[in-house]
């Protein structure tokens, strides 16, 4: 199905079109406001005329082709219209009416019908319950709400799921220069991610944004938004439903912790999509990458500001939004050789009034701070408030363009932010166009933009592509065979699985009689752990399966008499046996699991184990495989990384072999994803450096338990 | 010291008078801006008549009295003119000039030296280093930068430490009413809780505003928030440096989780103080509480709106926010009945294009929805961008007037939210203006405003004063007097002390010889805990004086020894002895902390035990002393509650335990303020509901330790 009928028709046909104000004549008014050339057809069976044309009676009777079909007309007459458009080889359809499946189960018969049909036909369609679409850039138009006097023309496309926010965007007045708008609606046919799909081939098209509440089709959207980020065109997306979507319903943590948000969240980042959390957020971002002249040159940023004030509250949200401030040390004496004495040289970095007063002062600074190689972009943090004295805001404009001016002198792109978000002083802001600055608003809105812009344009990190290995999932296939189908995997079977991936575990010795475990014990070395293996029992030490610090052969004989009657009492499945194990003293307990996302596909999780990851869910995420790089990176995301460096006088942890069994489960998910739902460690015990880790508890969850 | 000579005075002397552009001419202009209707006396020696009135040379050739003085010159001369200000009895000075502590340890003792003798003479000084004053409401100023064209007056006062985010609000075009703005520079004398103090009393004053980067006074401002508070009169404050600030170096954890931000925060919440943590979100939160017609009338808020998209992305911020969305359910059928079938009745409320098309039935459901009792403010998110047309903006707008209708004959307040933060459509702005409706912009600002303002209108909570117990406070002052002055007090002997204020702890015995622990186990019962004591040595497990799990009083006897050993061959402090404890087994272990910070006093924490303090910061910090209430509230405050709700299938765990111990350490704080600079039990065990809690271990840091 290609969506050129739908964006680029030669030909359309208004079906209802009128002269009263509704949709029918809104359709009409949009085709001439963006300068549409093709033929239009109007259909009213009423009117033998509209506009000083002749109208048809039905779309049955226009005798040339055509490619699309505006639609506005009473749910119940869609099919009819679907009908004849399907015979007359139409392409695209944006059916505006309301009435399909956000209007209950007649409604949502009546989507999947047209669903059906489009799907048979080929046809694109936009909707239904939308308001179309405008594409400005190739002057087309399928549209059915008033506009505005003016549009911005530019190389943003919008694509929204909410006709609301289209609104909104349409009449922003942010500047924002648009090639489309697209309104989605319920997505019956068409959905974000086949937009997407095509709005990254059009050389008209320099960045995309997206406003979505249900991503449909998400591993196409993915591969789209990596085309586009391939193409060195930014998507931002703001993802709604970030609080309130639900967790998998799992066995064990990994799900819990890497819900559908997260998963999302990590898929995004692997596709180099910008996030925004706010529609003010997705502005400015926008703003700032259709603004900017040159892309930033790396991650850190070089801020300058000529109140302590505004620096302070820069400060207070750069963390928070990731900005990364550059060193500037290499520049500081020359800095300090133009301000007042006491001046502190730091970025950011506080002009003083000398700043204000001479602006080849601020000129001077910029261009020395733009030197510095870490400065991938240059800030100026400066308010600029509408009802600002003339006087004022002349000399905030001579400041902007001084440091303009030393910008680009040192050959990095500036942006200026304003700690306030309503409109600011036209002449600052017409200042700042003409030297091509982007003036972004709000503190936390303008630095995000700045510093998610920054790390988008930054090279790509050393996460390598990971190579199979086929030798270990052949190992571990063989292993996956010959266990029973009729129970979950125990504990001992799961860990022997993922040792053929290299993943170490304690030493132990599976028996299944009490009289075996003393010699068992004996032969691992005391102290040693003793469970009770309950087939289908997951948690264990809930169950009162397990005793630990076990020191003699008749010690573990009691304990595994006692284990043995208090499993064979549990009302939970067939008592397998007892698991005899060496006692671990690790440095800190982490979690690491895997699982096969509906929508993504495999992915990895690795964080703090335990009550960590249960109340703080202090994990980081990544589309699986990942390389030993990636796995480090994951690990430093979490605050349980702290206990691996060395820890209350602790020897630092072993975290090479760390990210080698994040690297482990992350394979083995991706060869198993048609077979397992989840695998978790937990805890992996992690020794000192150099003594590897330990898996001390593992769960492996088939996708389909038969039996 | 008097501020009324300085915010309002009767008479003004500007020293430097001038003609030409600049502090001394814009003086005189701010006084006409403002209607000063006193004596002007213009200084100058150059010029013998300026703006057709007659100068003076100096201060002192002024005949008549002078209330204030305000003076730009250079900070050499600013000794002088304080001088002849000192003679003339002027009450107040606005200095302008930079130079001070700003400028290194020259002007530094200079600020020390104005502070003598303003102080010395009883004299109000604004700055050094600032922009001055206005109070439009008295009808005075002493301000030295150019002013737009017109200001809003109103009830607003702002007090700002930076002259830069002055001149932002005073320009920012965001309707707000000022009844006073001044920035108080570097606060040599008058502070920031000054002004406040005398704000809170000016009945043209209705609600303050402050911007803080250093809160000087802190206890004085405090007491002036809660008297604004008292007053009905609300404080927003937005103090930056919330990431920036040290922690307090201290012994315990209790210091490193409850820093100078955190206290701060705590302090401004039990004063009833606003918190803003940006600019927008402080105007926006200033513009809803000036705005409003009436109060809000309880916590929860009901929402209504046009979209589904916009309802999403208020609720992904109203978790963040702290909204409380109202239950509705009394209204259903009624709402119900007034939209199509398939309409899902919720708060927040999609009122569908229903609503848009027939403005009676949007007013009649935000009728209904206001008359729930538990809604107490009526929020419409309703995107109106600049851009609009003229017919979808007039159709918002009457949406807007319905739903206005409906409000008021609920006899609850509304409140209009943009997701977009630029400058909306003057005619829907002018509707709400009409309407008397504010119309805040930005999704997280508009709901945080609305959040803030609906808590601190809310009914005070029932966090009762606590009353001294005098008998405790004796009893542990007579064990505290006891203790040996030269070392921290051991472990067992904090624990005494505590005991005073009912904190329990485990069955213990301390022994100095490890032939006596084998009868000392054998009376408590084993297993028991054994740990070495030594002088001054805080982390015993750390130092590894702590075994656990002692079955038998010849493994006792055994570990005695070897702890005795070890102990001994620390370089730590004199070994004192050996500690034979109970062994617990709790549902949970906490964190349970007080310390007298240097600027808001005493203060109580808990949270999270052990990992969780150290990695997560998981904890609830107030002013002490605490009741059981506010105890409550602190836990349930925290994620570790989760554990003692009956976690992985434990039991709950005693909560009016914990409470106790809370209010406990929270009056021992209190009661020995002047002595101890931290306690700290840590961790504090909680056993099943009824059974208590036991405090294993204990830490009492004295303010000074002599020897």
């Amino acid at each position: 199905m290609s969506l050129r009928h739908l964006l680029s028709p030669r030909s359309v046909a208004i079906v209802g079109a009128s002269d009263k104000i509704g949709p029918g004549f809104n359709a009409w008014k949009a085709l001439e406001f963006v300068g549409f050339e093709g033929a239009i057809h109007l259909i009213n069976p009423n009117k033998g005329e509209l506009f000083g044309r002749r109208t048809l009676p039905s779309l049955a009777d226009v005798a040339d082709e055509v490619d699309a079909v505006f639609v506005a007309v009473q749910a119940e007459r869609i099919p009819e219209i679907v009908r004849q458009a399907t015979s007359k080889g139409v392409g695209g359809i944006a059916i505006l009416s309301s009435g399909f499946a956000e209007a209950g189960e007649t409604g949502a018969e009546a989507q999947r019908q047209l669903a059906r049909i489009a799907a048979e036909n080929g046809i694109a369609v936009c909707g239904p319950n939308c308001l179309g679409l405008l594409n400005f850039a190739g002057k087309a138009a399928l549209f059915g709400t008033s506009l505005p006097e003016s549009v911005a023309r530019g190389g943003v496309a919008a694509i929204v799921q909410s006709g609301s926010i289209g609104i909104a965007l349409l009449n922003a007045g942010r500047g924002l220069g648009l090639s489309h708008l697209i309104t989605s609606g319920n997505e019956a046919v068409t959905a974000v991610a086949d937009y997407l799909e095509a709005l990254v081939e059009d050389p008209e098209v320099k960045s995309v944004i997206a406003f979505l509440e249900q991503l449909r089709k998400p591993a196409k959207f993915i591969a789209a938004a990596a085309r586009a980020k391939a193409l060195g065109k930014p998507v931002i997306v703001l993802k709604s439903g970030r609080s309130a979507e639900g967790r998998a319903a799992v066995m064990a943590h990994t799900g819990a912790v890497a819900g559908s948000v997260e998963v999302c969240r990590a898929a995004f980042r692997a596709a180099g999509v910008i996030e925004a959390g706010s529609l003010d957020e997705l502005v400015e971002t926008a703003v700032l990458v259709s603004g900017l002249a040159s892309r930033p040159r790396g991650e850190g940023v070089g801020v300058v500001s000529l109140s302590g004030g505004e620096i302070a509250l820069a400060l207070d949200v750069a963390e928070e939004v990731g900005l990364t401030l550059a060193p500037i040390a290499e520049a500081k004496a020359e800095i300090a050789a133009l301000l007042p004495e006491f001046a502190h040289i730091a970025n950011p970095l506080d002009l003083t009034w000398a700043g204000l007063y001479d602006p080849t002062i601020a000129e001077r600074i910029a261009r020395a701070m733009g030197r510095q190689g870490q400065v991938g972009t240059l800030v100026l943090l400066q308010d600029a408030p509408r009802g600002l004295g003339t006087q004022q805001a002349t000399r905030y404009s001579n400041l902007l363009r001084a440091v303009a001016k030393g910008a680009r002198a040192a050959g990095k792109p500036l942006v200026a932010v304003s700690n306030l978000s309503g409109d600011p002083h036209p002449g600052f802001a017409a200042a700042a166009a003409e030297e091509g600055v982007p003036y972004l608003r709000g503190t936390r809105e303008g630095l995000l933009a700045v510093a998610s812009f920054a790390r988008w344009a930054a090279p790509l990190s050393v996460e390598r592509a990971v190579g199979a290995d086929k030798a270990a999932a052949a190992k571990a296939r063989n292993a996956w065979t010959a266990l029973p189908a009729n129970r979950l995997p125990a504990e001992h079977e799961a860990r022997a699985i993922l040792a053929s991936y290299g993943l170490a575990g304690p030493r132990e010795r599976f028996v299944t009689r009490a009289e075996e475990v003393g010699a068992a014990a004996a032969g691992i070395g005391f102290p040693v752990v003793l469970k009770g293996v309950v087939a289908n029992l997951v948690h264990k030490s809930d169950a009162g399966l397990v005793k630990i610090g076990i020191r003699s052969a008749d010690e573990a004989r009691h304990a595994a008499a006692e284990l043995l009657d208090r499993a064979a009492r549990l009302e939970s499945g067939e008592v397998l046996g007892l698991l005899v194990q060496e006692t671990a003293a690790p440095v800190a307990e982490l979690l690491v699991g895997a699982r096969v996302d509906p929508e993504f596909g495999p992915i990895v999780v690795a964080g703090g184990g335990g009550v960590l990851v249960e109340l703080y869910n202090d994990v980081a995420i990544r589309l699986a495989p990942v390389d030993e790089a990636a796995a480090g990176a994951m690990i430093a995301e979490t605050r349980a990384s702290k206990l691996l460096a060395g820890w209350r006088g602790k020897p630092a942890g072993d975290l090479a072999a760390v990210s080698a069994a994040i690297v482990a489960l992350s394979r083995f998910i991706v060869d198993f994803a048609d077979e397992i739902a989840e695998v978790e460690v937990n805890p992996l015990a992690v020794f000192a450096q150099g003594k590897g880790c330990s898996a001390l508890d593992c769960l492996i969850v088939p996708k389909r338990r038969s039996g």
